[in-house]
């Protein structure tokens, strides 16, 4: 159909890595851009991602990952990591950055930042983690394209413990939370379980319909 | 950087849509099937994607959509509907359809079968209903770069009232709930306030740290 969809049907939750096998900087540079690019309710970005290099870390989350060999054989593993709560300081971040780069202040633009505030205070702080969750995922599913873009495998993993990842990368101190983590780097193919299955999707009939 | 990036920094949260430029059904059929590729967890798809045609519904929804422009006046209107629960059927529905399409039974995925079951069980209605939402996050930002992938603008749109949209579309009857809407058509970008502003994001290392 296009090549974006024959990667798309190229990628899969790789189960086995080459460890030997290195992600290219380049590559990584355009996956991390790609995060960055990603769009965001309001523009506010509410999420961090850590590239998780050091090897104690790594086998210390693998630990609390249900022991998935990804986390410490992929080349490279980033984690995905939440605002703890959308505040008003963090609106401030956001909407003061995107006057100073555009260089002029809208009066629309003010009167949103005030609306937001009121929004974000009204439904509490559960809800806004929950809220810059949701954005975290956005940034994932665009990391994925571009990993498969880039020809990188990929695996998204929800299967850990949040709270001990937090702590092991000591998340709290900087209002973060970790929501989903991703392996990055080359299959394994010969040893990987799934790596000769059929791709499974519900027809098109079953997800889409018009109306 | 590449093509991809180049199609991200492109793309922006169309504000002004121009009506009479209707989107082709061939860039729609590769944006639905990116949609349909995106990855989730265990392979679920908690989620499906309704194509609102109706300019009678699109008026509805907008009337509870902030009265964005793009709701009416883009080409095509997707609504992203998450399921309201992830059950012991819809588990089924998805491990059924993977042993049908691979054409065996694994004893592993049967004994993860029974774990996921137990997962959802313990954790609740309304964690399952807020997982399902952010799996249907992955699919919306893997529609966007999609779109950008196609020359198609889009802008992601959490600005409605979700109870109201659910009633007009019957979502309940279909155990699914509104989590966001995507616009899909063609700029017009002499009329959108947007068209000509600077994309902000984060610099790089305010979003990104390695460890």
């Amino acid at each position: 159909m296009s090549d974006l969809i024959d990667k798309l049907n190229w990628r899969y939750a790789t189960k086995k890595y080459n460890p030997a096998k290195a992600l290219e900087q380049d590559k990584l540079d355009r996956i991390l851009e790609a995060i960055r690019l990603a769009p965001t309710s309001s523009g506010l970005q509410p999420f961090e991602v850590l590239v998780v290099k050091n090897p104690e870390l790594r086998a210390k989350i693998r630990e609390v990952a249900w022991n998935q060999s990804g986390v410490t054989e992929a080349s490279h593993l980033l984690v995905f990591a939440a605002w703890d709560n959308i505040t008003e300081e963090r609106i401030d971040m956001m909407f003061d950055l995107t006057n100073e780069q555009r260089g002029f202040i809208n009066e629309g633009w003010e009167a949103y930042r005030k609306q937001l505030k009121a929004i974000v205070a009204a439904r509490g702080d559960q809800a806004n983690a929950e809220a810059a969750a949701r954005q975290a995922y956005i940034a994932l599913g665009v990391a994925m394209v571009a990993a498969a873009y880039e020809g990188v495998d990929s695996t998204p993993m929800e299967g850990f413990n949040p709270a001990a990842v937090d702590e092991i990368l000591s998340l709290a101190d900087r209002k973060l939370k970790s929501v989903v983590i991703l392996p990055l780097g080359y299959r394994e193919a010969e040893g990987d379980w799934l790596a000769g299955l059929k791709k499974v999707r519900r027809p098109l009939d079953k997800l889409v319909s018009e109306i």
